[in-house]
């Protein structure tokens, strides 16, 4: 656990620094055949101390050399006085020197040519911009050799199948973690050693434990992606406080979805009062929750709210079966218990489809007194016919085709005259069908839970964290399933102006790319508007068109319903005495004329650059479903049609578009269409774009199309 | 367990049967100094001989009367051949004989004198109507003698205070519970025995464990009567499938809030798949799950979702401090732990308030590290500056006023060498608040928790779920604080008509209970209308008045706009014709003819009548808020105008009734004033009132009223 309360900082040099993307250099880290340890201690409690204690007490076999200038041996081993004294150049190095000392260390050690190092000095960008212009040399130097760096501030780095202890973690002193499937990134030290010590007290096996600290070099995302390359990494639990690079973590995340290895996600500052301690936690730019929340459900990421969900979806994950089509049958000895697993299913969306009437009506020639519907009740009967286990798990899985298994059996699962019996007939069952997803609830002690474990299954006490974690999988299934989506629309260059452009200038750069507003003509004359309104067709709308005037309707600059040619002189008029009065030093181009829409239903579309994911489209219906509801939905630009359509039906008022109460059903496909290039468009248009509002649009009834009636650009001056 | 899968199920006779009340007769069940257990069993794994077997090994004080006609002793017992044979009258009975048998041995032991019996024996009301009928003689049998009767087909009645066993759980073989302050009262045996078993390995001691099998005389409710009277009894855990006493449920839960008893309540099959399986565990009358949740918050009961929240929060209360206005300070040791807790009690609605500014630049002056806004983050260094713990932790009680304190120090707070320091800092700060709510998560061995326990901390694992329990005791707080409402209004006898009225028939009916229609009058001729419509003022509605069409609209019976006296007469003439032609034998009375009403917003009042609870009332904005997000409230009626108000301002929705995006605000006084008289009026009206919509009702602009447009009552034939 590190002193300092900052654990990550912000790194000016991040976006701009050279990266040697070497990933065999970086692969070291986790197997390194040889560690060196700058700065190492003879006493193997204090910090320079431990990672040689930790390594030589688990067995790592590859060499260790301490460097320590004032020691001939460090806890036995012969100890060198430089960098430069090596034998042989170290593939990766810890580095536990002060701050003053490090970037001599990192040189030293960037020039014999070792390929990463672990840097647990402190005193860098978390403590201001001095250390953070200290951290940026460090890089410097590392990167000069095309060394790689974990750190610093980190507490360390581990590979407990390898028995490599780059850490000074004290949790290792009351246990050490167990091999296994399931590697940890975490930003925070301490929240990670925490997460270490849950898993390793509950019996999940660790492929990796690597704790990020500052960042100055490889990010969340890098670690990612070594440990998909990693054969021993079957799942992967990653903790953030604030992502602050944003494309090497989504390639890493498409990484892992590529490889179906599923990544787990606690991101916290979810809320506003998290968010502060998040921001005085690492000073790092929280986005905002809803982008985060809408790329992770795109690249497939389960998000975790609790540490506990954390590693119930893990050890089910690490059994491998992940499901696209995802249902649950359950076996129990408790009717009770059966609807509170029915309860908790349709509380996560997970299916429970009923047995087929065939084989509930021979599971009840079987036992007359079961429920044979599913929940698939075997009672008490169980204790005396055994046999009931294993027949009715298999007419579940052949019969019912059930991806999923749930078992409850309480603690009669831990009785000692039971157990044995009790796990040969759910073995019989689980050999039959060895795709499928085994999960078990009962109490029972460490020992019996690991035989029950060793058998296939994945045991919880509470059967609806069971289920939690199988819905989970589902979820996993549907995203390595998942096709690519269609390609986003071409759209050709976009030359964003100057500054805001006015509603007709925003809407005619929007038309370059297909997005149609309603018919319409600017009209610098009261005859040009008689003319353009006789074309357009009665009624129309008419607006003033000013640059410096963006919110119209605030100075009464839009006139509704006009439905003759005399109405279109009274309003031209009307309208540019408002402009002038409103502000009188705005420009005022004309008035737009254009054609009023009538029976549309009112939608909302949307960009909002993100300062971590860059443009952001918004879908949702206008009005109240917006500001009060906040009904919308959220994607990472550019989409095709497809996702644009998934996100306008995914929303909770999509039934007012989809023909709800007698309405007629909108023109949902114009409406994705528009939605999909206007993704296209915010990113032809590049970062210089802040924000657009189309708002309303007007989705039409079927076949008729849908209109932007507003449209609010605004760019970066 | 029991082998037959329903463990409660419908009694027939249970709303008419006479119910002496006697509540120190009840009382005995959980304290007898004496039992008899008829049918007996010498063999202690045998049903028949778990009871007096666990009895005697667990130390009840009491005496046992093992009634056996085979046997001069039972497990070394004098056992004795009948119930007339016995040396003097039981308190209590256990009666395990047959269910041929069982009648026999309830009218005995009924004449004998016996306070009460525990009916194991199955085969009544759970197989069928043959066994119903059974059941009821039993029930006649015992209360002809004033004997009361838990069961049958019950899995027993434990106390572990008193060591009493009236059980044959086999869970008792693996662990017996701990005496302490929660009772488990539980509709299903095996969830009950299951819940008892997480109970005892989660080392929370119980004071009763209670499984009421098929309520044929004792319900659940009586049961919490029994526990709120028990004074060993601090908190009590609810599970129950379905509802079917509400009267005594209800006066059960009153009287535990009376008596500051936290009750957590499981009531299952809240989704339609679990209510499938609920019914056929139970075969009870599953009621609107909306509205159990709505009754349950009424009456202060904590309804959880899980087995484990159960048991977290049951952990927590046991503590008994339960304050109104709940606020949390948290004390961490690690930045990352922090901001999960943060985001956690935002999820819950958990108040995290800031320290006061002073304090926190005091706090920084003692370490400048930390962070000291809550959570408060010590960092590791309280490892070296132990006495950090108490200044900070007495700091946030006594200088940010939290109810609440969460400490968090993860594996830290389970090290040998730590955790003595820990607790003698911890304690410093404990013994100077012992009005403050004070949880832990921590891991530890179980001695060492259990340490933690006895010093006054309740100990979770993981932050997120201490969060949820710390939250639901402010809820309890909040029950108990709450001052009785206002009295609901007084309503004459309503005098239902024999059949559905007319609408506008309806509307005199609700008039007489003051509940406001627009202003509208029944005309038989067209110059009736006429005037009608000129006296109310243009424009007027106008709806055909007929009491055998139902719903108007469908035939077109409703004309809108109506602005002038040519508009009423050819509307009079259409609807008379629309009537005749859409349902010629329905009797027409005429035309209504009412005050358009425009500009207010539209809601919906309604009557449901529950078959549990009675009448219900509904609250919610029209058209879609109701149909597509059913975004209503519900309450038992009657009640007050204050909860009516708490009502309208508790959906999603009610921003547009208090004048969001600037909209005039509403009426809410007079729409509260409506609500609280229909639920008045939907009591007075008595069980032959099925339902009502006041479909819209006009909620008008402050100080104008709220006026219902259209009423439908429907009634029982």
């Amino acid at each position: 656990m590190s002193t300092a309360k900052s654990t990550a900082a912000a790194s000016p040099t991040s976006t701009t620094r050279a990266r040697p993307s070497d990933r065999s250099r970086i692969a070291k880290l986790l197997n390194p055949n040889s560690v060196a340890v700058i700065g190492a201690s003879d006493d193997p409690s204090r910090i320079g101390g431990r990672p040689i204690s930790y390594m030589r007490s688990q067995g790592y076999a590859g060499k260790i050399f301490p460097v320590n200038p004032n020691r001939a041996t460090v806890q036995g081993l012969t100890a060198y006085p430089s960098v430069a004294a090596l034998p042989e150049t170290p593939d990766v190095a810890i580095v536990i020197v002060p701050a003053s000392a490090a970037l001599e260390s990192v040189t030293a050690l960037a020039e014999r040519g070792c390929a990463a190092a672990i840097l647990f000095t402190s005193g860098f960008a978390e403590i201001g911009p001095e250390g953070a212009a200290a951290q940026a040399k460090l890089v410097e130097a590392a990167h000069a050799h095309g060394m790689r760096l974990i750190g610093p501030n980190s507490l360390g780095l581990i590979n407990p199948c390898k028995h490599f202890y780059g850490t000074f973690a004290t949790g290792c002193e009351l246990a050490f973690p167990k091999a296994g499937g399931v590697a940890i990134i975490s930003q925070s030290g301490a929240y990670g050693a925490h997460l270490m010590a849950v898993a390793t007290a509950n019996d999940i096996g660790l492929s990796a434990v690597i704790l990020t600290g500052n960042e100055a070099d490889l990010t969340v995302g890098d670690m990612l992606q070594m440990v998909v390359d990693d054969p021993d990494t079957k799942v992967i639990m990653l903790y953030s406080e604030g992502i602050k690079e944003a494309a090497g973590l989504v390639a890493g995340l498409e990484a892992a979805r590529r490889a179906r290895k599923p990544v787990l996600m606690m991101k916290v500052g979810r809320s506003a009062v998290g968010s502060a301690a998040a921001q005085s936690h690492t000073a790092s730019i929280a986005g905002d929750d809803r982008v985060t929340d809408a790329v992770l459900k795109e690249l497939g990421v389960v998000r975790v709210q609790t540490t506990e969900q954390m590693l119930d979806i893990a050890r089910l994950a690490t059994r491998g079966v992940y499901p696209a089509n995802n249902t649950l049958g359950v076996i129990t000895v408790s009717g009770g218990a059966g609807v509170i697993i029915s309860d908790a299913a349709d509380a996560v969306g997970l299916p429970m489809p009923a047995m087929p009437q065939a084989s509930q009506e021979r599971l009840l020639k079987l036992l007359p007194f079961a429920a044979p519907r599913n929940p698939v009740d075997v009672t008490a009967q169980y204790l005396n016919e055994m046999s009931l286990i294993s027949t009715f798990t298999d007419a579940l899985i052949a019969e019912g085709k059930y991806t999923s298994i749930l078992g409850f059996f309480t603690y009669t699962g831990g009785v000692a005259s039971i157990a044995p019996r009790l796990r040969e007939q759910l073995k019989i069952a689980r050999n039959k069908h060895p795709d499928c997803i085994f999960a078990l609830s009962l109490m029972a002690s460490r020992d019996l839970i690991r035989q029950y474990e060793e058998d296939g299954f994945a045991v919880f006490e509470d059967p609806s964290r069971a289920v939690v974690a199988i819905e989970a999988m589902g979820q996993f299934g549907r995203a390595f399933a998942k096709p690519a989506g269609l390609p986003a629309p071409i759209v050709g260059p976009v030359q964003l102006p100057a500054s805001n452009p006015s509603e007709a200038a925003a809407k005619q750069l929007l038309a370059s790319a297909g997005i149609a507003s309603a018919p319409e003509e600017v009209c610098t004359t009261i005859d040009a508007a008689v003319r353009a309104a006789e074309k357009i067709g009665f009624p129309v709308v008419m607006k003033i068109v000013s640059p410096d005037i963006l919110h119209k309707s605030e100075i009464g600059g839009v006139l509704l319903d006009i439905v003759d040619a005399d109405g279109v002189r009274a309003g031209f008029n009307l309208l540019m005495q408002r402009g002038k009065t409103a502000a009188p030093q705005a420009r005022l181009d004309g008035v737009l004329v254009a054609k009023q829409l009538k029976g549309g239903v009112e939608c909302i579309l949307g960009i909002h650059q993100d300062p971590v994911f860059g443009p952001v489209a918004m879908f949702g219906l206008g009005g109240i479903f917006v500001e009060i509801l906040q009904d919308v939905v959220l994607h990472r630009c550019p989409f095709g049609t497809d996702v644009a359509e998934q996100m306008i039906r995914s929303i909770k008022g999509a039934p007012l578009l989809e023909g709800a109460r007698g309405r007629p059903k909108a023109d949902i496909k114009a409406l994705a269409e528009m939605l999909s290039r206007l993704s296209a468009f915010a990113v032809a248009a590049g970062p210089r774009l802040q924000s657009i509002d189309l708002n309303p649009v007007l989705a039409m009834p079927e076949g008729q199309g849908a209109y932007a009636v507003d449209a609010v650009i605004e760019v970066t001056e």
